[in-house]
């Protein structure tokens, strides 16, 4: 077997996929990402914009301090604008100034962009993108040029698009990555021309075009030789300048016509090692190349090397991992990792699988950590789980009938939308309880909770609850910003003349999660609550329901009973 | 410009669709389903297997009635078992009397599933393709043969799968469908193997199978010579058997890699004339090829003639009518007919699609009946606002004062936590306000809601509801499963006494988003809302407050007034 081939994994979830319609990370979003892209393996990691978002400095300095073991962080900046000196540009020196080796720095390579948008001259261009990469090489940056639009201006001017690279490469660039900005090209037209840079030469415009000019695709209002382009035209390939085989080339591609990963596959197979994408595909529009998807097509597949091995079973609670974060509801027809993609409901399917896996699947699912047409859990896997119930149990095997009980257990949790990944704290509580060592520090009496014409001030949401500890009730109520904020200030409260130590307990995140959206606003939702102490421990605890504060409620009591649990040694962060 | 070549498609959202996750059609949602195939252009509709559901005799009865005017129907079934005889097969009998002039049969072209899954020999296996065929045939069918697992088959034994089909059109076949029933293939291979079978001729073993053989991903526990299939190997193309270039090759491919059009683009550039898939991607694991991404390539991209050029206009509205009947929430990132996929949020794309639409999108929204959409947030500003008010405004300028109005009173939410860039529909409210244009439909007088101990089904939050129209108050109360459904029903039960067309408004989709997670249940909530109508409208609402219930309760009296501003053509959507 020949040697594979390395490709370079380069994740812009945190800046391109930013761009997703309803994405907002906070930085502690951007830094909980970066820690688990870095786990997971991938080359680089674009963090940020510090030149056009000061908070990105901020996530710099506190990304530098992580330590990250597999991944380089990568500033985003664009060039300095035309008539202007890049020594001079704001944005650049608070790019040189942030906390990178490395900067990734767009420029334009279409004409139509350079003309009609930017407004500037074909020279005036190159001399901007020559300017802004040299000063940042002087600057002790290694650096990474994306051409954007790379593959529209090369069919409307192969010339000038190839100059751009070798500009960006004369200048000092590392790496040259082709972009497919609008996201409109076939993956046979990104192949070709991946391969015709490497080689140094350009084809044909009438060939370079296939069948369509841009006129069809945009309507009869716009000029046919600047969108067309045909005045370029020649019969053969023919040499455009240096051969490019001497520079690392890249691909980032978007999803505009379902064709991203493919193309990013076509690129590939023509040379390219660096792939831009962005975990689940998030990015403007229809998202940008899904990362997930196109990993197990590059590794599994086509036998490319991208991330440790023993990595890619990790893929699946990954992905998970990111939409939690992101916010958003994970796309259970994802291909590789989604909940559905080894799920079989024909029966004569479901039949052949029973006698052989492969007779209705394509891999594994284990492969990429994902299972077959059971609910997804990588906490379920009874390895994950054993590891666990060691802390209580040292000598528990895999055979042992707690691990069994403890799996049917999360098992039915599951089944009514309860998700473990990110909820360690309920988890621990769970395990607790089905070896028997969980212990009731207190039990809720009663509790109601009353709401009015919300928005005038005086009318805040009031909760009274009333708990009993060793036999001795105890009532009294809150009042909140919302219904949640007093049901919490009024548990904590009443717990509190038990349990001193829960008036330093802090709730530092809340999340709601609908998941079933068709239902609407009777869907189940699920809440994570995370929470701190004043030793510095964090928890995450869940509640599912469809009634949002049940839910929330429960969440609540969670990692009440956590904390308590924890300042017992029941059990450990 | 040369003649177009014509491709047909062949959708299975009935039969392969419903295979999906969550999807179960009645009878009625067939017939209607059928019906806008029909209307769209759509060449075949397989809509069901009569010989294996008896619901669906009724169902081809019903549609004869229809008199379809673009689409022909076809009947689904299977080859008689091995053993037995085609025309004593009682499914085959069933599948005979059905009303449709077409019948697809699927048989098995991949020796491993003829082994070990039908269990019987090579010879049977031919044998029973052949009988079955010509039954159908004989019955004056005219016969569609659909190769299951073609390309898995082929790369294991290129001879025995180009003698199925052989057999398949000797028996009087007109169209061969090669399908990729696993969905594992890479475009490339798939586009060589629709080639060389074309030609008649196979490729040595060697470079079908790629790098990678099949026990790299299926671990080490299967017979290599099996699934690897080295054996079979030889060095150059070869013939063998009689080019199928005089008969119709079909596609059929499933997502689980991610490249369904990819791979199906790739077949039909290779001399695949009949392309199937289903409507959104339906089909079992991660779908089938998704129609309504593959026909904007083949049409708009390529220059095929797959439907007639004005329907195409008419391709958003229909995936979205399907969608509806299926039941399933519209994945908005979806290439070409996705409400992200022409929505612009980084600002400079925003400037630069007003300057020029083709600088940042592939096409225009308009061939496909999709709109352009500007994400009004922070970074995009003044452009993207003036799109929007120039409904109201067609003489606009970037220096009115009213555009100045607007963007200050949005600014002032925006500070507030509100974000517009996926809830336009709260946006159209703001403007019309900003504009003195905003129409009082009722005014809200009290309302409380009551929640007590969760968890008691008895126990359910009940809301009531006190509004006032013209003058004239209504109370009502309602009970729900959560807070904010209790609230919404009550809500639309006094309302629909003066405004009855708001019992055809649903919730399709409740989305909550904490603002600032350090505060935890004090924090603020944005609630997004989206919401229809019996019109297909859709539109999306935000509510923000530190009080989930006060904010859910925004969006949803905006979800509300949305509607009726709509109905008096205030607004569109």
């Amino acid at each position: 077997m020949k040697t594979r081939t390395k490709i370079d994994l380069y994740d812009t979830t945190l800046r391109d996929g930013a761009q997703s319609p309803g994405i907002s990370f906070t930085t502690e979003d951007k830094l909980r990402i970066i820690a688990a892209l870095d786990g997971f393996g991938v080359s680089y990691i674009e963090a940020g914009n510090p030149g056009s978002n000061p908070k990105d400095i901020e996530l710099f300095e506190k990304a530098a301090i992580l330590n990250l073991k597999n991944s380089k962080l990568c500033a985003f900046c664009s060039t300095c604008h035309a008539g202007t000196n890049a020594y001079k540009d704001e944005s650049l020196l608070k790019t040189v100034n942030a906390k990178t080796d490395i900067v990734t720095i767009f420029g334009k390579s279409w004409l139509l962009h350079v003309e009609k948008i930017i407004k500037t001259t074909a020279e005036e261009n190159l001399r901007i993108i020559f300017d802004s990469i040299k000063f940042l090489r002087d600057n002790d940056k290694t650096v990474f040029f994306d051409a954007e639009h790379f593959f529209d201006g090369y069919c409307d001017n192969p010339e000038y698009a190839v100059k751009v690279l070798e500009t960006a490469k004369d200048a000092g660039a590392s790496v040259l990555i082709l972009c497919d900005t609008n996201g409109g090209k076939m993956p046979d037209e990104i192949g070709r021309i991946v391969h015709d840079v490497g080689a140094g030469f350009s084809r044909p415009q009438e060939k370079i075009n296939a069948n369509h000019g841009r006129d069809v695709l945009f309507g009869q209002h716009q000029k046919r030789d600047i969108l067309f382009g045909q005045h370029q035209g020649r019969e053969d390939p023919a040499p455009t300048g240096k051969p490019m085989s001497d520079i690392k080339i890249g691909i980032h591609c978007h999803d505009d016509n379902g064709l991203a990963v493919a193309g990013t596959l076509a690129a590939v197979k023509n040379g390219a090692v660096q792939v831009q994408g962005t975990i689940n595909g998030l990015g403007e529009r229809c998202g940008n190349t899904n990362l997930c998807v196109v990993l197990p097509n590059l590794q599994l597949k086509l036998n490319y090397d991208c991330v440790p091995e023993e990595n890619l079973k990790n893929l699946t609670s990954f992905a998970r991992y990111i939409a939690e974060i992101s916010n958003i509801a994970f796309d259970e027809n994802t291909p590789y990792i989604g909940g559905h993609a080894f799920t079989h409901k024909a029966g004569m399917h479901i039949d052949a699988v029973n006698k052989l896996p492969s007779s209705f699947e394509h891999i594994s699912p284990e492969l990429i950590g994902n299972v077959r047409n059971t609910l997804v859990s990588e906490i379920a896997g009874r390895a994950a789980l054993m590891n666990k119930m060691r802390r209580h149990m040292p000598n528990i095997t895999k055979d042992s009938q707690e691990l069994k009980d403890a799996l049917n257990l999360i098992k039915s949790y599951e089944n009514n939308g309860y998700q473990f990944e990110n909820a360690e704290g309920s988890l621990s509580l769970l395990l607790l309880k089905s070896i028997n060592q969980r212990k009731i520090f207190f039990s809720v009496e009663t509790f109601k909770l009353v709401l009015s014409e919300p928005g005038v001030n005086s009318h805040k949401p009031s909760a009274s609850v009333k708990v009993k500890v060793d036999g001795i009730d105890e009532i009294t109520a809150a009042e909140g910003n919302g219904p949640v904020d007093a049901l919490d200030k009024a548990l904590k409260k009443a717990l509190a003349t038990f349990y001193p130590k829960l008036k330093d307990m802090k709730l530092i995140d809340y999340k709601v999660r609908v998941l079933n959206s068709n239902a609407a606003t009777a869907a189940k939702v699920r809440v994570l609550i995370e929470s701190s102490d004043s030793d510095n421990h964090v928890w995450r605890t869940i509640g599912v329901s469809t009634d949002i504060i049940e839910a929330s409620w429960n969440a609540l009591l969670d990692s009440v009973e956590y904390k308590l649990s924890l300042d017992e040694g029941l059990t450990g962060v």
